[in-house]
């Protein structure tokens, strides 16, 4: 054998052919296989092998030897070279050797937190797939979140139900934040019989996923569990981007384009614009490169200040000064350290149901700030500030051609990767290709703007905004 | 002569066959004509006789008998042959006779108040047809509405520059709330130059441009001033319906849209839209039965109550339980007499630089009062609120097909009636045509929703919503 | 008695107060009411009289003596007070006293012709109005068109199949051309207990109607047949416009915006656009004048010609030579009589189904004559024409929201009518209201562009395109 | 020194530390530098380096052995240890040592072949980026493709003329096809004296990009050329995709929806779409996945047969039979071999300007076959089928905000290139990073649809379409 096995020993061989290897520098990510925990289970035959699409056989499966490098990018001058092992992923596909007879299935789909372009895409994707590609006939939709497992009775979905979900915004399933029962939820799942999982959602989503795979472990059940990261942000790590944000991205030129205008039809017009983002900037700077029309962009990677030289209020004055207008663009979760919190705010239930900080509003906040500041510095002058809020509007669409054809792709991918026997796994892009990677990694890791990179040198050339981080550094902040 | 002449007297005919007739029973509403106060004013040579595209001439021209009447539904077994007089007004349209020679023509252009779709194109049109059919060559655009009269200097305007201007949301020109100063105006049209005013505003500025023609009457100047009633709330009296509203509605949809699916994809789930309309409930009403997917709207022509028999909240509970979601959608001017003033808000200045008195947040306060209601009524079960405020992405976009049609149609026809000397008219369709209305007229009428109507009935009908005056009459409010 | 009755001579009372009144000089046109030739018909208690949505009810109901007037222009010097009559209608609305029992009621509705936005609406509010507003529990849609009668099953309708077809272009009934064989559909109607249909098409379904209206008559049934004008041209008479017309200028915006990109982005680009219109220009005359983007529009109601002085390639050579572009917009109709018939082509098949001319392509031999002029004239020179044919792409869209608030009023208003026993009537806003027309009257007017007016000598002012009529007048031709 | 060079010899170092380098078994693709022919050119100081948005310096830049790998995806079995060696490229991005004087430079931006959203925000961003990161004040655009390097005067170019091009289609600086006479391009060149050339064109222009290069290096001037690939059909090797396919899709998908909802408005309805694609089915398949709305798709990488079992009609009955409607999607390369060349068009050009062969109709020949077949097999039954072209409302467009992100990248990395001193490369995204790649090696690249990989196999499950290949193979064709 040309390369030694590597992550899960030497009986990597035991599940059918799925073997986790690595070549000399190579390290695989390891998936978990119902294998692993079960290891009496049957291969069963796969329809595949018949489907006229998936013809001739051969050149379709993709085995458990085909990866996903994580890292393209290299500098030859030295790392290379180097003993460090190049991470690779599994790569997603359809599988020879399944461990599920489809007439056996019983499959459950959950979405999970806020709404985001393309849930009902990938639910649809998840429904047709299973039945055309697998005969899967015994689909089931978990209405409004981990709750709903408890709560509500399953509603069997069918390819003719689902026919036009991809065309709606928003989840015909319903979604819920927090109702995280671990117990209750899996006791149900064996209630109903369920044996695959597909779980859309988002980190909190995820790490609740990573408890239901270790308690359906501990009770030894034969449930593939599977994930698909879901934010509109675009802050889950390891992966490419997430569905739904082209779509969001787009939208948000609306509201950049609104504030835009009305900027431009005043006498010092100031546009602010809120989008989503909490606890990155992806929207706000992909926004930004897209549009044009934004002079600073504000993102929760980046500390800033209001007041003083170098200051975002110095840099407003200065664009009215000599442009006329100005438009800024904020995060939702940047500068949660700057604003004051009140008396009354303190008390304020500090997590959601989700259990994310309820975020103070830094848009209402700013466009107060600002507004008293002006009238303090240029009492004489007008200023009309503009404040829009479009969240809603911006992820309750429909996904767009590129964003619906992503939760198609991903859709399939992760029921080949279910039907294979692997659980506790989630499905993305990575380097342009979709691969498997272990759920617990991708709920822990997190994709934020590196403020050090060429995209937002960009941003800040393009906008010719101030650096707030080395200002107030030299200020000995 | 059939027909006796009225409103100007005997000497209706001084202005070169521009006379305000009646017949029998036709009130026409008599226009201010130059020659009114300024008796040799002479005439010109009217360019459009040599137009090739106003050719056979006389085909073309409107005299001053055509008129368009006011009312065109009557109950045939009595009103008609009342002795009541039915209004009329004076068609717009190029006139054979005018008072200007393009040469001589010094045109202002001003936009004043909030943004509508549409103003650029007026704008623009306004520019287009004085050069081109006219042969005007000083046109001038007056910066950030009244104020800019007496604090900006005109910006000189050509085809050329607005060639695109009609694709763009705003007023390139920027427009102000406020800046009112009747003497420091006038001056500065003295100053100027100027001898035709193109005023594009609300009812605010139409009042203003009373006093504008006051004071140019008083002072006897040969200045034409024309209005073009601007109002994306369409709550201007006696026109059809003003630019912008049409495109407002469709964008509207987008919000009611988005809200409707927060509504759908949440257990309990709330969407909550504000919608313009100061003191009429237009915007809400149109985009309502254009939409089909509102529950309950709020309107400031009626008055509504939150909690008892027959109030909101229990039609939202009734929802609720029935169908599992609810879209509300609320004009920003209603329940202004519903909503407690705190003492901090009691402080709050209550008119905006425009003289409208500022608007309590109905919309916020609405979420906040179901949110709390719903938590004391119904602890143990979940509700999901979403809150949109589309104003400004409804109003800073570009005016669609209808409306850019009808701001074409608009400022052509008032040139022809500044060239033909009218002063301090307004010009708009009625009963689908387009006539001039005396500005103080218009200043003054208001359109406001008739709750007594079909469409009324039908929202209410469509929607299923309580009908709050009669309830809360009821039980003796 | 105020004034003398007319049309319906002297028994005109005998149905339920239902009476076509005149007064003096004023003619209303009268409406076939199912007494006419069912004297015995009983009138029913009407479920409006107790709706909460309709009251007071004295407020709501139209009387037969409310009526609109045909003519809101007049010329005061002499005509207002002629002895011709004025042409008034019945105002549409619902009736205090109506003549079908809700719950013996069985209606049907079809769709015929071409696509067209809004037809989805209609049937929708149709359901919705029938259902909701009367109690009426049987409603039917009829496959396919006219030969849907007698070829395929009806389809049972609720307000919940419908729900979201006004979010749907096309119609879900389907639609066909041709097909009309009377005996079979009136059988067909007779078969399955029809009493009111609805009947959603253009000029040649209208004339089908009449004839459906007679026999209906002949064979003295208890069927009231109402009219729904569907014409994506706007080319029927009388009413204002017919829905999906704003819709459809507005998606012709698109179409303009994507040759004028074209013709710009070339030397010597030529941007050509057929857009719908077979004996009418108004898709074309709205969208140059809302577009600006056009330099020259042909339209069925004028005739033009290519070569020689004032002709089209003098023009189009003359805009390359001095913008370096041109936009030119052709309505289908337009030129049928200058394309020469080939031997091929005088062979083919003249009519379709519909008993509609089939027409010669005019943009493609527009292109190709353009083109090979071009090679004659200037071989040495490039020329760059992109045909675009947007036809389905503008009608199979959904209504926008002017268009839709539109249907829904028509078809409530409609079944309003049939209600309350009016029969061969056709619904449409006149003058900005909505009434009753005879279908005969509807059938035979046609809404042609008056190339007298000033709106087309507008788009020629802004295009500054020749005038071929008068060009090729004065050559003799 | 750690690993061997490769490709330039051992004279790898003489261009000022740009090395070409290559660690065992990667094979880095050498670009051309102009010290490769010009060994005296001397460093320039880099603004850069004195940039505050590019700070610290030292971890902006990029090295020459910063690389991108060609392949991702491995099969760790074997191919990964194999001694083939790893494809890598160098790596875009703001290099340290750059090789011109910004106050010298003198850049040409031209533009060729048909049509593509972006092509105005790659102009704008080359713009915006060399004058505002580098200081570059010279830049020219050259009208009309390669023939407005003799033909026309450069235009002259500022940021402020650019400022809003990114929300235009097409070009302003027009576009056209061939016209590619190299030496009067190249004296052209020499007579400006440009020394920065940006071409932005499909592969023809590549290929005239590679012989321009090759004149310039036998002149031996100090000329930087690069390329940006622009092909809406995403047909360009290498590249993961080109700018303007992700809005082309998305446009697309308007054209699939109005023939879906054509074919589902009629009985027997067929939806036909010919979409672009020369030699490949990208959008073609990238629509049909997105959209779900399309039944069978036909590209240029399959063949198909009409008639006989197996067959497109075939499909086509059972569908319309099952189903009642029908819609296929046709790129425009489809199906060349097949259609039947008549007298008269076997005479016809056989190449366009730009040398790419004249396509036969295939959609409207579909149309023909489809509807004279239909008429044969089944004389009795309608059939309705609505042929739609949307090629120029697709490709006419802004691009969105996905494709202006990506021009924005691609511009500023092209830009740096150029600065660096490379000659002769072009820029674009491999496996999600910008790289720099050898034209001549993108000039032969073609990528087309791999019909054996899944996502040929997912089309073909989701539209259950015949595989006609296999199908005519077993008929022995």
């Amino acid at each position: 054998m040309a390369f030694a096995t590597s992550n899960s020993g030497g009986d990597a061989n035991n599940h059918g052919g799925e073997t986790n290897l690595t070549v000399p520098n190579v390290k695989l990510q390891s998936l978990t296989h119902l294998t692993d925990y079960m290891p009496g289970l049957k291969t069963q035959p796969n329809p595949l092998d018949n489907s006229p699409f998936f013809h001739p056989i051969s050149e379709f499966y993709i085995s458990s030897s085909d990866v996903i490098m994580s890292n393209v990018i290299h500098d030859l001058s030295g790392e290379f070279s180097s003993p460090r092992p190049h991470l690779a992923y599994h790569r997603a596909g359809p599988r020879k050797t399944i461990y599920f007879d489809p007439g056996q299935v019983r499959a459950a789909i959950v979405t999970c937190g806020g709404l985001c372009p393309g849930m009902n895409t990938v639910i649809r994707e998840l429904v047709v797939g299973l039945w055309e590609q697998y005969g899967v006939r015994e689909i089931y939709g978990i209405r409004a979140g981990y709750r709903g497992f408890y709560s509500f009775e399953p509603l069997k979905l069918t390819p003719k139900m689902v026919h036009n979900w991809h065309k709606k915004g928003g989840t015909v399933l319903e979604t819920s934040r927090g109702g995280f029962d671990l117990q209750q939820i899996v006791d149900s799942i064996q209630h109903h019989a369920f044996n695959q999982l597909y779980i859309i959602g988002g980190d909190g989503t995820m790490r609740g996923m990573v408890k239901i795979c270790e308690e359906i472990k501990k009770r030894k059940l034969n449930i593939a569990v599977a994930g698909l990261p879901k934010t509109v942000d675009n802050d889950v790590g390891i992966i490419d981007r997430s569905f739904g944000f082209q779509t969001a991205v787009e939208m948000a030129q609306q509201a950049i384009s609104a504030a835009h205008t009305e900027a431009e039809s005043a006498v010092n017009g100031v546009g602010l614009v809120k989008l989503m983002g909490r606890s990155t900037g992806h929207i706000v700077l992909h926004a930004t490169l897209s549009s044009r029309d934004v002079d600073c962009c504000l993102i929760p990677e980046i500390d800033f200040y209001l007041e003083g030289k170098g200051g975002l209020f110095e840099f407003v004055e200065s664009r009215l000064k000599n442009i006329g207008h100005v438009v800024l663009v904020v995060a939702e979760g940047a500068g949660q350290d700057v604003i004051p919190k009140t008396g009354d705010q303190s008390h304020v239930q500090e997590k959601d149901e989700s259990g994310n900080p309820v975020f103070l509003d830094v848009g209402g906040w700013l466009k107060t700030e600002l507004k008293n500041w002006w009238k303090r510095e240029h009492p004489e002058e007008l200023i009309t500030i503009k404040y829009i809020d479009p969240t809603y509007m911006i992820r309750a669409v429909p996904a767009n051609a590129t964003d619906n054809l992503y939760c198609t792709l991903i859709a399939h991918s992760t029921i080949h990767g279910a039907m294979a026997g692997y659980t506790g796994f989630v499905c993305g892009p990575i380097n342009g290709n979709y691969g498997y990677i272990p759920v617990d990694e991708v709920a822990q890791a997190k994709n934020r703007v590196d403020v050090k990179n060429h995209k937002w040198a960009w941003v800040r050339s393009v906008t010719n905004q101030p650096d707030f981080v080395r200002c107030s550094d030299s200020t000995g902040k």
